[in-house]
């Protein structure tokens, strides 16, 4: 029957994408159901619109730290026309063949739980098909941007992650409500292609999950350029007479603040609303907990699966993705009967600590446990940090390279518990750090790990000898 | 008495220096000899100044790919002054002031072996100091450009990695002799800051020590800025009528080719041409050769050891420095009749393949073994490859990114035996191979350090998949 395959999954991110990919490669028949665009968020409205948005303000940064090189005005059109290519103008058509030629049936329209193994799709146009699973349904339908409930906020329409990265223009003052990944980096985009007034209010610290010292990295250079980071002050209540008007922001201390759009950056809530959860016992809105497989612990048949930022685990593209290839495995390993327990059907990466990438300039990144979450978790723990502008390969990145990195070790095991670099262009630093981490490379086997001279990699040399080897 | 010490090091480059270091940091007196600069080649004529040339250029690189941004006109003089800089002017005071603060003695002068454990220092005003090691001399003389017996080349004072690195101005048509690593990043960087004809002549390729595609990559770079290679000719003769003046070189095919300078990047040749060596059984010029915990195997008596370009092993600043800690170490622990023999007092790293990064644009970047010599040590080898410019972090790097990775697997035990990227700004992936490859990490391992999206280091889960994970 044609509306019966070994796998439906609702949701066409990355995520979703992968599960069908790998179920596939499997030797399983999959459909996914997309309500919006196949690609997903990441692919329109976040990791890929934000770093192209980001990018040329790195460079920016990159050359004003070279003597010798000069750069003209930043042409806003130009980048904001890169960025439009990059999210393919919003047409999923290459998406959508790529998932083709898994080959996986595509299903537009918006999926829901009708039943055990059951999955509802209502098109745009109102009709309805049902999808039946063989074996398995995999919800990767992610997150949504949460709306804090301030006086006025809802009703003042403001931007999100969603409109800041598919701006069409850069506002002339911009509020920012939140102090984490999103804000950072989207204040840092809009101030750098142009913003005149950005203000960004936090309740604790920018960055408040990573190490203390990057988001204080970050707060300094957001001060040289002009960024207002106003912590401890909340929003009390949003008021916007016109739509796309001016809005104004009252604070719970001073005067209130007066801009041209608002960013909320708060948070996000997993996108398990209207999914028909509630039928098994789960709540709408709410992670939907899965074991290291991705298979949902509420439901006893074992036919659901969770993938993404739907599962809580952690909102990250690429963890999604992660466990999206041990769930497409498993689910097929299953199906066929066969060992389903193989180390590359579990997630392990996850409990590790997952690595993360800021592109904020300095960028800041981070693999597994921060200081205070080791101690926190009873390792015993001893640290090394290192001013990262002392290696010779950051001096000569540029003038005044600032950045700093910091491992957290575990003396017990002489392993790697968790590494942050902050500083700029360290992004492409992490993955060593991940794989160090991960792989629970001892101590005294990365001392052997020599870092090529002069890259800013030499800084793994500058922690091993200042942890004592 | 005063002129008697643990350890004697001739040599205070990057390699004696860190040989000084450790001894002392294991409770040993030092003295290091230096009849040049004390910092050593690295620091003034070699990694340093060539980076500080060669990053502007890889800037403007970047910036050319970036649509929205423009560069004025380089400013060389800049350039050549942050060099200036970078090299603290050719002033060694910084260097002596740290080799102080080891604290070891610093001895200026030519060092020579006068004996065993006897090093007779001439000093630069011709008076002698007599240096009694009363456990170990260290030879950490480095290496000397090597310029072939072409007729008139060597009358015609060519231009060596001194004399480019340190050019007070670019020549307006340079011809470069070579293709390797020295060859490919000077005439990248005299092209990148103004020369107008410049041309390579290689035997090979370029670069012919690396995986084929990485000089193929560099080649199509090269010809697309104008850098003419040509290949199979060689210089047969040259002629320079005046100091100074123009320069002719004529082939082996094809009319001659007028320069203005003339750039020998043909190879190094260990500095141990005046050391005395004659005298224990070694061949002056040759390397020393060493075993793992750089004692010279020729010295019965085991006072001799060698770190570093003399000892011929990898001519590479930062593996002279690995040795040297190896070196330092493993000296204390023989003083003080302590284990010798623990993992971080023998060289593990050289035998994997040393990693290398070449700054042209793209970048180049390896570690481990080549496929070619994989196969030559008789591995189960399988080799993936994957397009670094398919990669989405790569992509949002610039339009237009071309690079390519590859990965050399043993396929007994599922590891990494050697991994090379090229491409812009790769340098900086190359540790997490580096500790792949050291350290052993299986794939199945590796495939649970999941990189950070939208980062080029992705490649690592492309390749991986590309495996078959």
């Amino acid at each position: 029957m044609a509306d019966e395959f070994d796998v439906v999954i609702i949701g066409a991110g990355p995520a979703g994408e992968n599960v069908a990919d790998r179920a596939v490669r499997g030797g399983l028949t999959a459909a996914i159901v997309e309500a919006n665009l196949a690609g997903g968020e990441c692919s329109y409205w976040a990791c890929i619109p934000s770093k192209a948005l980001l990018r040329p303000i790195d460079l920016m940064g990159e050359v004003g730290r070279m003597p010798g090189l000069t750069l003209g005005p930043v042409d806003v059109d130009a980048v904001l026309a890169r960025r439009d290519e990059a999210v393919s103008h919003f047409d999923d058509g290459g998406q959508v063949g790529w998932i083709k030629s898994v080959p996986a049936e595509f299903v537009r329209g918006r999926g829901r739980l009708d039943g055990p193994k059951r999955v509802l799709v209502t098109a745009p146009d109102g009709s309805t098909r049902l999808l039946t699973a063989r074996h398995a349904v995999v919800l990767a339908t992610g997150s949504h941007a949460v709306v804090p409930p301030i006086p006025g906020l809802a009703e003042a329409a403001p931007w999100t992650s969603h409109e800041v990265t598919a701006a069409k223009s850069v506002p002339r003052r911009l509020v920012v409500l939140g102090g984490g990944v999103v804000a950072c980096e989207m204040a840092q985009a809009m101030h750098g292609l142009g913003a005149e007034e950005t203000t960004v209010l936090v309740r604790g610290g920018l960055l408040g999950k990573m190490e203390p010292f990057a988001g204080e990295f970050v707060a300094e250079s957001f001060a040289e350029a002009g960024i207002v980071v106003r912590t401890g002050v909340q929003a009390t209540k949003v008021e916007r007479p016109q739509p796309g008007g001016p809005v104004t922001v009252h604070l719970s201390e001073g005067p209130p603040i007066e801009a041209d759009e608002l960013l909320v950056a708060t948070g996000r809530r997993p996108a398990s609303d209207d999914l028909g959860l509630e039928a098994f016992g789960l709540t709408g809105g709410r992670p939907v907990e899965v074991d290291d497989s991705m298979r949902a612990t509420a439901i006893t048949d074992g036919w659901l699966y969770a993938v993404g930022d739907v599962n809580g685990r952690n909102l990250l593209t690429h963890m999604g993705k992660y466990q999206a290839r041990v769930c497409g495995d498993v689910i097929a390993a299953r199906v066929k009967g066969e060992r389903d327990d193989l180390p590359s059907m579990r997630d392990v990466a996850g409990a590790h600590g997952a690595p993360q990438v800021i592109f904020t300039d300095p960028q800041v990144c981070a693999v597994g446990l921060t200081e205070a979450e080791a101690r926190a978790r009873g390792f015993d723990v001893r640290v090394v940090e290192y001013d990262l502008g002392r290696v010779t390969g950051a001096y000569l990145l540029g003038d005044g390279y600032r950045g700093r990195a910091k491992a957290v070790v575990d003396e017990r095991r002489r392993v790697l518990l968790g590494v942050t670099f902050t500083g700029p262009g360290v992004a492409e630093l992490l993955h060593a750090a991940t794989i160090a981490v991960t792989g629970e490379v001892t101590l005294d086997r990365l001392w052997h790990a020599v870092p090529s001279f002069p890259t800013v990699s030499e800084i793994w040399l500058r922690l091993l000898e200042a942890y004592g080897l």
